[in-house]
């Protein structure tokens, strides 16, 4: 048995997949605050694992987090929103849990998961671009996912668009996510209609016709094609994916994406412009490819 | 014996390369003008191939061209500078030159020579970045060359770095190219100092010490640095190079670079920020790399 646990800044989510990669139990919990104990984390992780579980054997468990993780998968450097710092992750839990564990960033997991089962089975090259409350991403070139010198490739959501843009939680300015993710629907939201909506609500409001709710994301969207040009220009990818919860609202985002695609990549005349679809496996993309990555590694 | 050929918009090299991938015979002519008729682009490709060549049998031929090629490797789809449009070079020159030929993207046969004998030799993933006119680029990962989907990869000069931007040639506007590049070093040096000088000028006056030219090299240096942070983000590569007439200033343009890069680029405290360091092959890399892909293909 093979299980996958996606651990993102409010939530953790572990699933178990069958032989095709389908997922066949789920369980969740809540992710503690940054500033608690670590042991309260694991204990969060484990509680989900053994729901999943059931007091059957495991075979392996794959881990997905929303962290900077060491190429060699052992230790979570760092994770803006959980308590890990420096952390030998991977041993303790394989440890804890008498399994097998690999260690894995959440992006490049989802990207595992797209590639595998997902938006992008057999598909030699594509990028997938998550918009949360930021934007994570992942590359997958050559039928692989290409995770990085550093494990720290796909960081997509911090590459500078506006000189001297708006703040961003990284500590730098006009990242690319200030202006095309969760929060930055809710600040247009802000800014035109005064109201403070978050991100589910304005997306009720665009799919039921609203037209500043429509217009909001017609923003954000056309910020989303221009990212995606500059991305498509260094890395010519066969095809876009977008996922994350701001793409559940489907083409209102993705018609304005693909429409800026076109008008702001180089070349578009003389090259095949590659598509921009939706990701096919929702909020659950992190812990399948988890597991997936277990199956494969262990 | 194995040959390789550079075709940029001002002039055709043509080198002979070792069994190690030195170069042991070069020659060169010049590009007619992009009106011109293909046969006369034709005919300076053979006399400088013909030159290197001196009567010897020839194994094969590696052409190098600042164009888009198909995947495929068979036709030259556009090229901005030369008379080429969707011309099926490769089994044509193939059939006058009575040997066998590949044709790739020059920044990419640049890429492949820097690999196999240059600055990234040993190193499983780099960006190749330069500097000339405009920016060309090359992608290395997994110690080979990403040429992209369509072929394309490594327009690193074409994103946008600035919003309604700078107007770019390709019809695009606010691309990375207009604000770092040789054209860019000319205008900053008009615009300060109201004088007309070209890039070579440029360097030879920062290397002699002025400090307006040295000004000038500080500040597409750190556009350098800036667009750099963009692609390190995205792709986590081990190492940059840079290449290109422009960075011959060396250091003047670097150091900016590498300070810009440092600010620049998200989680720089959590992370090994990739070095960067000068191309090795110079002016002929195009042509070796060119040589080196006809060596391994044919």
């Amino acid at each position: 048995m093979y299980v996958g646990v996606d651990v993102g800044g409010t939530k953790v989510l572990a699933v178990e997949i069958s032989e095709t990669g389908n997922v066949v139990r789920v369980a969740r919990d809540s992710t503690p605050g940054r500033g608690d104990p670590v042991s309260e984390l694991e204990d969060a992780l484990t509680r989900a694992v053994e729901a999943v579980r059931d007091g059957r054997p495991l075979t392996g468990v794959g881990v997905s987090a929303a962290a900077l993780i060491e190429p060699s998968g052992e230790t979570v450097r760092f994770a803006p929103h959980l308590p890990w710092r420096e952390e030998p992750v991977r041993e303790r839990l394989a440890t804890r849990w008498g399994a097998p564990v690999v260690l894995d960033n959440d992006a490049h997991c989802a990207a595992e998961a797209e590639l595998a089962n997902g938006a992008g089975r057999g598909v030699g090259s594509f990028l997938l671009v998550n918009i949360g409350t930021g934007i994570g991403g992942g590359l997958v070139l050559d039928g692989r996912v290409w995770r990085g010198a550093g494990g720290m490739s796909g960081e997509f959501g911090h590459m500078q668009v506006v000189p001297e843009g708006l703040a961003c939680e990284c500590g730098l300015s006009g990242c690319w996510e200030q202006y095309c993710s969760g929060r930055a629907l809710e600040r247009v939201v802000r800014v035109a209609l005064g109201s403070h909506l978050d991100g589910p609500e304005v997306t009720a409001q665009a799919k039921a016709g609203d037209e500043l709710a429509r217009q909001a994301f017609a923003t954000i969207g056309t910020w989303l094609g221009v990212g995606l040009a500059n991305l498509v220009a260094a890395f010519d990818p066969a095809l876009l994916v977008v996922g994350g919860g701001v793409s559940t609202v489907g083409d209102l985002l993705l018609d304005p994406a693909r429409n800026a695609l076109s008008r702001s990549l180089v070349a578009a005349r003389h090259r095949t412009v590659p598509p921009i679809v939706p990701a096919a496996l929702g909020s659950e993309a992190g812990a399948i490819g988890a597991a997936l990555l277990a199956r494969r590694q262990i």
